[in-house]
């Protein structure tokens, strides 16, 4: 494709985690040419300012975030902004035809009213909310092929869901008994700076946070209730770990059939992903380390039965900037555009 | 006390990483000196020759696993030993009217068919087995005050008992719904190298080992099975983290009134816990990092109800090489001598 | 010593990171008690409220900065506060009678147009500034022992002089070729949040920073000058390790005498330390690694000679925040004191 | 290019850190097809029993080293071997006509007699030898093209002999100087396991190794003589950091003429390496992170001028296993094919 052809992309948001990876992945996009960085705190500044190491590549300044501006110059947006900013901006890019992509919550949500009450926003765009489609591919990629706005799915919502979505549509567990037990890199908490996220802080420690209030908590069960068919509750706990990226999700149900052992589960799992390309089912005793989904939009499955318990036990590691973040994104985007949905998506880590 | 008057100690696999820190606590014991260091690999060196930075405070050698050269020069001996040695040597230890603590697993189980089962080793000194008292003071303190022999508790075992405690005791929780997902910084791995504990491999990643059949799990089990007067099965997780040491444990369980409230479930560990010096139960929304816990004997709670889901989760922070094993070692120590308990034992990390 | 006789002390700027190592040495310490905690942004919050983890043995409100009250309530005031801000308050102290430690750069030039052209703070104290004593005890260890205002030493400058000292105090090396290559833990940028010391920053990754410019290099050349009797200027360049505590100086100069080698060299070191218990000289071809004397008083020294260049290199490693910093503040206020020295100075390790 | 028209490669020791690196980059490139992996220890496993991760993208067995198999099977043969073994399978891989690429030391000095004293191994294959080439595209591009023989440089003298190019080919400083204070990740130290690099002894602390004796030494002396067209002695010291990848060096050198400020010596870098797509010159005041780096084939570089002590000092970053190992082998590959130098070279990091 020639450089007049590529699509114009604008990543608002850019100087963020997020916003890192974006520029990174669309800037090896053969069908895409970025055109506009937004930001709000450096406005002004350029890109490479902020990112010395990749000023070979790229040399746009960071614009405001106007958002007719931006949809002059850009088919497609991706929006990496904290919550509530990008449900104020999405749907004015929206009426200029633009597609829009939204990193963050707002548009996960089919009932506002859990976003307001989980949140502590309110919203009034309820209609433009009504054809967000949830950007998860593995899931619902048919409904994403024909959407112009997506809310990407979180980061541990991907990994969580990934590893229960075949328990959950072959009605294999007890959705009462569903414990997730998150791990994530330090990198999940953004680039601001603040205390508990500092080296010095951090390093050499471990600990949990936001026990039984976390807010990917509501996004996971509106997920999983939908796989389902029926209300699901789930327990969920995130941690912090002494490391950059990944995610690691260890998720534990009740088998229905106590008869079932791991070579029945494994199989099943094999089966249901044998077509998904990004879903890499490990075989019987193999459990994933993050590492090996660094840089990747890889999420990696170990699966375990324990016959003496009845329970299932699911370990999913991703990169929770990549299939956690901005890759999902980017193959949310190839899929919305009918381009081959692997474009530009890494799978091979730099191990070690 | 003069140093005549102190009692000759030994400890018996001194090069590991808990022999370094038996060595560390007991060098600053006053009542108590190091008379013995045993080995198997490093026979004839010197212990500063595999540790300089100690040279200036301690100048033996190593020397062989004699068991009656042992019991000639020390009246109390630590042994911190691959598992199924102790079991070889104690006994004679024992015969020869040495006080025994081991570090190990072998004298862990009431039943010596658990053991043998799930350590691969079979066992003939089923009566000296039965005199040992497991090490974990704020279980069974008065049985360890007569004991000869002490088989101290593990790690990963003793920051899940003590969270599990108040819960069985009282008969809080549905003993079937326990689920403890564990973090383990590499230094419970020990010193002989291995890949997956190089910091080239285990840096920056994270991962879940043991699923279902980790050798914890029986010990953990036999202990809650006491405490809830029945026998309870628990889903045991151990994962590997990016750190040095630390244990924290996430420990789930259903609540059998679902009418209490978090407020009610930490009054009651309070309660519980009052007079347990090492135990230090958190106020209210506040969960515990490991790092607190580092280089002290202390086990740090946090609790938290669930009112959704009706759980319970309790988070637990230990140094494994403390309070999981080298510094609840010397607790044990004090408490089977009649010295104050707390005698050598640090309470205050440097942070951070 | 009974609670009523121990020497009342301050700590003013106590929830940084030297704050809290001076709150745990001091706690441990037999002749004193700390009865004034001072702060500035977290004034009217108690201590335990910004370290939960210290709850069970410190109970103290963050107080105002106001020296009289500090004065009413204290004999020994230790200040740690950003640079700039203790010549502002230990006239006020001194004139009361108090004897001060001052932790920042204040106190530690004896020609003010010096700090005030490296600190860009213009100063007014100068009679004051004229009796403060370099707090460097095994190089100042005399006139710490009269002062009543000590500027303790800088963690850079402690690793690099504490090096250098038998060199240029024999006249072994040309002081125009002294390199000094350090490396330090990121607690060294304290714990005020900056981008640049984020765990998802720091970890995995290794610069340097201020390069001909860090305001180290005018104090190494202060006590370089007095120890070696004529003007000395060094090349001094400091890195950011990921990694939470320690410093690593590989110092470099050129031997006078081409004819020495490591043995003569490593002699000379032993023997000019012979009397300085927290100086110790490692065996020939043993160097130092950080993590030896992390939460320690001492400084660890590996001397070489290369015979093919002529140089000498001195490895130089100590614990920033202890040697470097708080620790270093203890031993000198126990020399001003006429206590014994080395009271509550750890000297082991929690290894590894 | 089609399947059939790539042309096939042998990797000697894929199972290392090298070994993978390399799986890795010509997996992804465009003209050749990995047709053999050799190996000793883990031959008749197949690759991806060693990294499950990389199961989806690779599916061959580990092979014996039997030159003439590889010969039969390869046109060009990477050889990542401990030292000292290439030089037995080289010169038998070159007689049956295939291009050989060397990772290890056995080929990098024109001078054996060199080679044999450092590396204390004896060496009988002179012809072959001096046609070898030293791997360095920014030095020898031209030799490389043309060589049937790369002896790859090493990580340490990347970095640092990218940082003096252009200060001793023209004669900026007195080469009786140079001093390069070198850091690296643990990454370096290999896959086999050892004590040394374990994370519990490597994390959290820091150390210097191979001081005045370390074997890179007469591999940069050299090349640096070479450059400079006089003897040149370098004084050298390797450090291990608390990371996996990466390599920082700092290096000093006096200026021959002290009216030179900074600006100047950029402009010289700057002109000396406009053409160079692989180095990196940085902006004034600007010095990398070794994080820059991490998975490409770049080399940054940043600059400084102290005009109090007339040395420049150059501090360049790379990923040691890549412009420092696995993808510099790449590039020579490419030159040697005549092919475009950049094919299959990462030059992007994913930050952070």
């Amino acid at each position: 494709m020639s450089a007049q052809d590529r699509v114009p992309v604008g990543i608002i948001g850019a100087s963020g985690y997020g916003g890192i990876q974006l520029v990174r992945l669309l800037l090896e996009h053969p069908s895409v040419q970025v055109t506009y960085m937004g930001g709000s705190g450096s406005v002004g500044q350029n890109f490479a300012d902020l990112y010395p190491h990749i000023a070979h590549a790229v040399n746009l300044p960071i614009e405001n975030l106007e958002p007719e501006a931006i949809a002059d110059r850009c088919k497609i947006v991706f929006l990496s902004l904290p919550n509530g900013l990008a449900s104020k901006i999405a749907p004015r890019l929206l009426a200029k035809g633009c597609k829009v992509l939204d990193l963050s919550a707002d548009y996960r949500f089919t009932d506002l009213q859990v976003y307001e009450s989980w949140y502590k926003e309110s919203r009034t765009d309820t209609e433009v909310n009504s054809k967000a489609v949830y950007g998860l591919p593995e899931i619902y990629r048919d409904r994403i092929a024909t959407a112009d706005l997506v809310g990407c799915a979180g980061c541990y919502p991907t990994a969580s869901l990934l590893a229960l979505q075949p328990l959950l549509k072959q009605g294999l567990v007890d959705p009462s008994t569903i414990i997730i037990d998150a791990k994530s890199g330090t990198s999940g908490g953004g680039r601001q700076p603040k205390t508990n996220l500092l080296l010095a802080e951090a390093d050499g420690s471990l600990g949990a946070y936001g026990i039984a209030s976390h807010r990917h908590t509501p996004e996971i069960e509106q997920i999983c209730s939908d796989m389902a068919g029926q209300e699901v509750l789930v327990q969920f706990t995130p941690h912090l770990i002494p490391m950059i990226r990944g995610i690691l999700s260890t998720v534990y149900a009740k088998l229905r059939d106590p008869g079932l052992v791991k070579e029945d589960v494994l199989t099943i799992y094999k089966s249901f992903y044998r077509n998904s390309e990004w879903v890499q089912v490990l075989p019987k005793n193999i459990f994933p380390q993050t590492k090996w989904a660094l840089g990747t939009n890889l999420c990696y499955l170990g699966v375990e039965v324990d016959e003496r318990t009845g329970r299932v036990i699911v370990v999913s590691a991703i990169d929770n900037l990549m299939k956690g973040q901005a890759a999902q994104a980017v193959q949310c985007m190839n899929i919305m555009m009918g381009w081959e949905e692997s474009l530009a998506l890494p799978k091979l880590t730099f191990y070690p």
